[in-house]
């Protein structure tokens, strides 16, 4: 695999706030995400790929969260979570966390990641990702009918750089298509439409 | 940018029934679709980035169709409508569809794209497209609380080369992500994780 200058070697640029109005620059692409809850005094990650931007203000969020999943309880319990968007440098932790349970083990522990203090939740930001979502459950009616949990975005947090990371975009039968090229045709849209 | 061979030369295989317990491996990677549908005698096409793999089988797709887009009502009225794949040698199409309103032109006209009659729906296929997921109205719950449709695939058909398509991932402000390397991990998930 390919990898940025600042992966390569192990450097990385300190995060900044990002406008919780922007969460799609990095959602709507369709990345696999990291989530990371709290609850009850413990900590959990769980692998998801299925997510949908809903609105930008406020910033919404669907995630489809199975209730066979461990984190589905402590997310619903404790109302908070932390979407984490991981790049092709954690693919082995992403690969590793959707194949195991939180009811078994720790995996911040289990998978060499950091867990971060956020701002406004207490899930905890894994460090190691490119960008972190702080999310609070906005609406729970669709989780007992579609295990979809609408979520608002809170507060963000992104590196400066890359400006296109290389995140990982799961087509099922253990296979991901990486994040390729990036081109700009905002010249062909009409303003109001941006 | 570059093409794939058989976008080049314009040949393209032709496309065959696709597994609908399977449609997030096209979806779940998260690119821009085009949206068709037929209303009281008139079609329509629609560019959509907002969208959510929900369940393999039935095999739900939830979309968020604003309720300013001129598709919404057909849609809903319909109860029906196409969801097609387009690949980068259809992003002018993307942008032009995105950025105009069936309300005042012909679609397929304006954009020189094909009507193909489907199996199960009334609205088209759209020919040139990769892929394409005939959809019917599965759940219309959420429609007035989030303008969100929950449909049921159908029938799906797709090429069957190239294997991985070319799609647009869009970011917002004009600028799309192009789907890049693949990468095949599954010798790392455990077989019932697959």
């Amino acid at each position: 695999m390919p990898a940025k200058a600042g992966a390569r070697t192990g450097r990385r640029s300190a995060k900044r706030d990002f406008p919780l109005s922007r969460v799609r620059y990095f959602l709507e692409p369709g990345p696999i995400v990291l989530v990371s809850s709290k609850w009850q005094g413990r900590t959990n990650i769980m692998t998801m790929g299925w997510h949908m931007v809903m609105a930008f203000s406020p910033s919404l969020v669907a995630c489809l969260i199975s209730s066979g999943n461990h984190s589905h309880d402590m997310i619903r319990g404790s109302g908070e979570c932390v979407i984490n968007l991981p790049t092709t440098e954690l693919t082995e932790q992403v690969i590793g966390i959707g194949n195991s349970s939180g009811s078994e083990i720790d995996k911040f522990k289990e998978f060499g990641l950091t867990a971060e203090k956020a701002s406004e939740v207490a899930a905890p930001l894994i460090r190691e990702c490119h960008a972190n979502f702080e999310c609070r459950l906005h609406d729970e009616a669709l989780i007992s009918r579609y295990d979809v949990f609408v979520f608002e975005v809170v507060k963000a947090h992104a590196r400066p750089e890359p400006k296109h990371p290389e995140t990982l975009h799961y087509k099922g039968d253990g296979v991901f298509m990486v994040a390729g090229t990036v081109i700009d045709r905002s010249s062909l849209f009409r303003a109001s439409m941006l």
